[in-house]
């Protein structure tokens, strides 16, 4: 039972909780404590606490939490006890090329379901499936139920290509092209910015050697 | 001149302004107020004034911001004026080998200047260079002046992998494994976690359609 809203800062740390969580059990641990939590991850243990009691009321005083119903809480919060099915667009790029060929998908609960290109039509990714025309998206979308569109396109057309997938009633996209996205609809939209950490690397490398 | 330091969250902004600086100088903008670049990229215009502060005195009350003027100024504050020298870990997997041949880094004043991994040694990415064992990074590192690592490897060896990169004198790290690296050393690491990002999404999707 959820008990209110976490803000999105707690939905970031429940992804980073729920890693230590899986590595935690593969070692067979069975009792975790919100500050053994915090200190493994270097976070401050108060706001650990915090961020758990949107779980619910899971921990036990000097017991702690046990790690497997604590993971699967995490799970039933981030919406993945069933699997989400994923769209790539750019699939014959190179990063949506290898986004399509990355293991770990199926490991946290995603599973991509569908290819899309403008190029490569009916080129395999083995294990995946074919690469298939972005014209085919709405009917693709209805059929295999896609929850989230990954877009790997370049800049300049990706909101074009945006455009294409809110009107497939899509609701969720992941978007790698450095650009903010125009919506006109009630779709979540969520960013993977490498270019920016590199510039925030550069930044910090700036004030150990200022120019 | 820095007047002092912005937040983390300024920096992030910067790149995000120094994108539609860089959109603006394409269309042959000349101008632009705090307003403007707020309203474009749906931020709060007081937020925009404040981070823009931070770059010393360029605005002028009634005209607005000289784009050009502007975005020299967040290139500098980045410490992008001289191209930052990137080598890249795991050049022989996808999404290594997709970085690789990423054709964005030029653009944002950075560049790949070497390719490491443990297996393909010698293999050739067109216009990059060709994969070196990750045995020579001591000596690679200090030759080519490689400012960031990106590692693009396996979780289950990327801490391994990072000490290695420590012990190498760079100062910065760009993280693609979905995993807290645990540093002994003055060295900056930021991650890029998109399976983090999915489960944002996924749990945004859930409050649309509770199980």
């Amino acid at each position: 039972m959820i008990h209110n809203q976490p803000p999105q800062a707690s939905i970031k740390r429940m992804s980073v909780y729920l890693r230590h969580l899986n590595h935690l059990l593969s070692k067979n641990v069975k009792c975790v404590s919100s500050a053994e939590i915090a200190t493994a991850l270097d976070l401050n243990a108060a706001q650990v606490r915090k961020d758990l009691t949107y779980l619910g009321e899971l921990g036990t005083r000097g017991v702690g939490y046990h790690v497997k119903k604590l993971r699967d809480s995490i799970i039933k919060l981030l919406g993945l006890k069933t699997i989400r099915k994923i769209g790539i667009i750019g699939a014959a790029g190179h990063l949506g090329g290898a986004l399509a060929r990355y293991p770990g998908f199926e490991k946290h609960n995603f599973k991509v379901v569908a290819l899309f290109d403008t190029q490569n039509i009916g080129q395999e990714v083995p294990n995946v499936g074919i690469i298939e025309h972005i014209d085919q998206i709405n009917k693709i979308v209805a059929e295999r139920e896609i929850d989230i569109i990954v877009l790997c396109v370049p800049t300049n057309v990706v909101q074009e290509v945006f455009n294409k997938v809110q009107d497939s009633g899509v609701k969720a996209v992941l978007n790698f092209a450095p650009i903010k996205l125009i919506s006109n609809k009630d779709i979540h939209v969520q960013n993977v910015d490498f270019t920016s950490e590199l510039e925030t690397l550069s930044f910090k490398l700036r004030t150990i050697n200022p120019e």
